[in-house]
């Protein structure tokens, strides 16, 4: 195993340290519960919109908090849901008035996880309401899932969740914005590479060095089928067919359209990728009104890569739109 | 070879459509010399900020093109020096009144080809000078080079002079600028793979799974030595010594402190290496002023980082506090 880490248990922990070192006026940091949080929140008539998940997908989630995006985040161990105890200290560091909007990509462990944490803050008369992201189109049920999993997607639904709150809309308004963008955002991968989470020191499954793994999952979790490596030009086109049919999307739409990396693939084979994508969408009639290229969510430092398109209607376009920032920034 | 690529020869233009085609209002692009440029570039009282080098390290260069950064850039294939009459149709297409300033990574192949190009345009009555990075301690002369190589603290190099000549700066007064950041930037970087050009298909050098290549060169070149792999704070500390006892830089200096991955070393591991760096700065009596995480100046798919330290004075800190906008977002 080569990569830059020292004690593989404190790998989370050290990284999180890095974060908070380089945004001392932005961040608070709080390490017993793994938990970075916006130093200006919460305040009480806005709605807070927090995550917490496992570690190996920066910068979701940790490296997503910033004004106009989330307000905290908590993460658990590489891969590894959060504890119970630090997503309730999360919704309680981040509790307000207004209330807060928990974001839960849709596995099994953060669902449990976030439930039972939610349950115990209501207990104490805090506002909190969860919402599950499942934007995944690859499969149906999965190794960590009932039903679909979220992966990329969701930064349009912190992205917009967030600058809705920024406006002070109300619990039941973010919430509405977060089925919105859920309901039509849709996302497939693919996987060139396997990847180690340093504490594990191995592989978390295996790939041939002529396979790939369409329909991939952040946590390397099967998709559809293995094939043989192919170009570029043909992986976009089966990745953009299985996105734009499931909606479906449709000739005349506004999209954003988003080539995600997943860890290990530069920043290059990422625009390649995005001509192709965005060839194939205004082939189909669609207008690419806003696109992103680069990592969102990741699995360490998997190659690879994740299709997503998002409808969007005059009030998504304005919430992307919207100023944001987040801790980690290039400029 | 596991990468996204069509055909292995059209792998520069392709990912230069993709970046076109994200930044339709910002960038002209012109395939027959792979030249990006802003729009709404040259003008005439401004000086023009250009570059051009191989490709394959992305974001350097075409995809800093932007306000406040380059105005132009051109790439020659996959680490080799663009054409000359890629270098003079840039020179022309940024020409002004006010002149341009070319900014060079101090490689052989890169310094010849722009030389010619200056002497060509000159020719022509257009205002231009060359201006030379060599920000690399790892060694003295090198596989490409006489004198030091230039790598990520091109950025910075970059950075200042944008914001000096969208200021209105003169040539005279944006060249002070960039030997001001020159003088004052050193890094030292560490592989820990090697990477694979696509239309080479192979690996440029050979790493054993235990070995790292300490002071690496971003097209692979041997830098100090080979060692096992260790300890991330360990590697931190070597690049750290290397790079601040160089200049050298001083308790109760203001620095930017810069960690950049090499294209395939996730953003988790570059916020260990950051929380180090930043701890070694700190004990040492210097104030981190600015700090920089993320991917500048990178070999492909490469794992691996470089350490960058520029010293500050108030002048720079402005320059690099300007705005600015790039090719690449991820908003």
């Amino acid at each position: 195993m080569k990569k830059f880490v020292n004690d593989p248990a404190k790998f989370v922990p050290e990284f999180m340290e890095g974060v908070a070192l380089a945004n001392p006026e932005l961040l608070d940091y709080v390490p017993e519960f793994q938990l970075i949080k916006r130093k200006d929140r919460p305040v009480a008539d806005k709605v807070s919109v927090i995550q917490g998940s496992g570690s190996g997908h920066e910068p979701a989630h940790v490296m997503a908090v910033g004004p106009g995006m989330l307000d905290g985040a908590c993460q658990g161990a590489v891969f590894a849901a959060p504890p119970v105890d630090a997503c309730y200290e999360t919704i309680k560091a981040l509790a307000t008035d207004a209330g807060v909007l928990v974001l839960i990509n849709n596995y099994q462990g953060d669902k449990m996880a976030w439930e039972t944490a939610i349950e115990l803050a209501e207990a104490e008369d805090i506002k909190v309401k969860a919402f599950f992201i499942n934007d995944d189109v690859a499969v149906q049920d999965s190794l960590y899932t009932v039903g679909r999993r979220g992966v990329a997607g969701n930064f349009f639904v912190i992205k917009a969740c967030g600058a809705a709150a920024a406006e002070g809309k109300s619990l039941e308004e973010v919430i509405a914005v977060a089925e919105k963008v859920n309901n039509n955002v849709r996302t497939m991968g693919v996987a060139l590479t396997s990847c180690i989470p340093p504490a594990k020191g191995t592989t978390i499954f295996e790939l041939a060095d002529d396979e790939i793994e369409v329909g991939v999952g952040i946590h390397g979790e099967p998709g559809r089928r293995r094939d043989k490596i192919k170009a570029a030009d043909a992986i976009v086109d089966e990745l953009f067919e299985a996105v734009s049919t499931d909606l479906p999307f449709a000739s005349g739409d506004r999209v954003a359209l988003m080539v995600n990396g997943l860890g290990g693939t530069p920043i290059s084979e990422l625009y390649v990728l995005y001509a192709r994508a965005h060839k194939l969408a205004t082939d189909a009639g669609m207008t690419v009104a806003r696109n992103y290229v680069g990592e969102y969510c990741t699995s360490l430092e998997m190659a690879g890569a994740s299709l997503t398109l998002l409808k969007l209607d005059s009030e998504l376009e304005g919430l992307l739109a919207a100023p944001a920032e987040i801790a980690i920034r290039t400029f």
